[in-house]
């Protein structure tokens, strides 16, 4: 195996993440799989001017790519020996082994890396294969979009996203350095962990929460639910079953591929949700605790999920404004405090249904809450904090 | 009881809806109970030049809502006989009836409403507590903040949102009509409902959600639960747990005085869960299937909740651009949409965490999109649809 410096001195603009560690991008990549994932790490890679080659087996994503100037087309992995640093396997978790082993098999890169949500499936398989695992460097990258192949690819898609690698104990430490700066390359965190480990966090974190989404959202499917009950739906209903609409078909794949750590997160849900519903159904002052117990539990997990920018819970304040829904109205509003110097860290738009004005609630630093308030009140829109 | 005319002519001015019935606010208003809802009433009903009449057993509340223009302070009701058309009795639920009790023997306004977000337990206890029910309309403003108090009011609270009215079968049509006035007049959209359905129907879609989102934010919970693994947690996440960091002893009574609904929904979902997590467990293709199919119903309930402007399930296409983190900058971006003629009708502003950049998800009518992605690129600001 090559020295660090084959996969680190071929490109010699430093990438500069603020905060961050530097990093050089890798020189030479070749992605094999040319969906969504695939093709933003590749055009993420293009503008740190990272050689890349593309291959798909559909070869028409492969040439879609290439036309997105994500790279240039391999037709056959067997005409590509030593074409790549690193080569990165983004097909389906199901591929990932297959694929690692012809690859390997062609030489075509002296380090390996897949994509894949769940990894102790594959990571089995391409032990069972005989796959050279001290070239091989399983990750995960957090990102993903509702939509999917290589014209949906963003060169942005991993910025400020965490990616997971999952080194095995025979993968060998400069592969890993590589990998990471491929992920840093591309915006990403990089975040250590081992494949039984990734796939319980993702777990509990992705795929849990998708079937409980699901299971809420399942409930107001019925044709005897009445349209009045759902005009009564707030912002709250919206939230909770908000990713229930993605794609039931590929959400299928990773929890059937996750299956043991979901299954587990989602029975102790399940369970939880059984005994509030016994409480409730028994009633009293003992019935109120659990109930008061399981909120209480609740609001001591929300407040442990990462806030923006990464910070640990970091709050900002929330200052309301009515405005009119029309074009130039968010625009006047966003010169104003932009006037004011004010940064807004945040918005969302609360919509009177059948109305044409809604609320606009700004997220800013705590400190400049005042100075947007009276930038609001001085514009002539009804503001309170 | 006086004709409707009592409660529809002593103010002239009509109020304009858009697409909405023209009626006339309410002349004299007593609100009863100057929290967040009551003084929202209030200060909705000012602005339609009523009389509004304040009152509460914290007297400081009620003097702080008079000081913010929500209305005069009464200080005893006992001195207040026919100050009101309509009494507002903006009180906790299992307050509603002693009020309305001690109104009605003060003969304080010729109808009566409520605001409870349950009805059956209020309407209960007012039947045994001998209250005239041909007076009493029992309501429910489908609105709220994570914030209380008269402080927190907003005379735009109720714009655009649904407000349940329950009439009982005692209740007279002319009382039902002057509450649908003032509920009217406040912005929002009456919805029709009995007192057992309405229950039914807020069990579905807002207090079993709430529920259980907490159940799969208590999974967080444990320190157990390593910092790594929350590292992992993306805007899915985020959304599904959202309303359990709401205040839990509010929350607390709120579901159990809605207990028997709210058991019926939890219970259900429990079961869904139960049965996917030993789908999950069991493995194979029958697990695939049932999972499938839970999904594929998730699908089809989110496809049943009303979108923006209360059309049933009207899409928008999304647009994303990426932006820098800076004042001024969105300001720019809108400014550029609004010379375009392109109204933008919902934003999202996906972060990046630990970076100064960050992508604005811009929801506009299919229609346009086109154009607001033209004037993206014309500024300078890489967008995709």
């Amino acid at each position: 195996m090559p020295p660090p410096s084959a996969w680190t001195s071929r490109n010699d603009r430093p990438i500069i993440i603020p905060n961050g560690p530097v990093v050089t991008a890798p020189g030479r990549v070749l992605v094999a799989g040319t969906g969504l994932i695939g093709t933003s790490v590749a055009l993420a890679l293009r503008e740190h001017g990272t050689e890349v080659w593309l291959s798909d087996a559909d070869e028409a994503a492969a040439r879609l790519a290439a036309d997105l100037g994500a790279g240039t087309v391999v037709r056959d992995l067997r005409d590509a020996k030593g074409i790549a640093d690193i080569a990165v396997l983004a097909v389906p978790p199901a591929a990932v082994a297959a694929v690692l082993a012809q690859a390997q098999e062609c030489a075509v890169a002296d380090v390996y890396t897949d994509v894949a949500s769940v990894k102790e499936l594959p990571v089995a398989q391409a032990r069972e294969r005989g796959c050279d695992l001290r070239a091989y460097v399983p990750g995960h990258p957090l990102a993903g979009r509702e939509r999917h192949g290589p014209a949906a690819a963003r060169a942005d898609l991993f910025l400020g996203r965490a990616w997971a690698l999952c080194p095995l104990p025979e993968t060998a430490a400069d592969a890993v350095e590589a990998v990471t700066a491929l992920a840093v390359a591309c915006g990403a965190d990089p975040v250590r962990a081992d494949p039984a480990t990734h796939d319980r966090w993702v777990a509990l974190v992705s795929h849990a929460p998708h079937v409980v989404a699901a299971a809420m959202a399942a409930r107001l499917a019925p044709p005897e639910v009445p349209a009045g009950a759902l005009a009564l739906a707030g912002q709250g209903l919206r939230d909770v079953t908000r990713i229930a609409a993605g794609d039931s078909e590929l959400w299928t794949q990773i929890l059937s591929a996750n299956a043991g750590p979901v299954a587990e997160v989602v029975a102790a849900v399940a369970e939880d949700l059984a005994a509030a519903a016994r409480a409730l159904a028994a009633g009293g002052a003992a019935a109120g605790g659990a109930i008061a117990g399981l909120l209480g539990r609740g609001r001591a997990g929300t407040a442990r999920i990462p806030g923006k920018h990464g910070g640990e819970g970091r709050s900002f304040t929330v200052v309301q404004v009515v405005i009119a829904d029309r074009p130039g109205e968010l625009a006047r509003l966003f010169d104003a405090a932009g006037a004011a110097g004010v940064n807004i860290e945040d918005v969302r738009i609360e919509h009177s249904p059948g109305l044409p004005v809604g609320v606009a609630e700004l997220s800013v630093r705590p400190d400049r809450a005042g100075a947007l308030l009276a930038a609001m009140e001085a514009g002539g829109w009804p503001a309170r904090r």
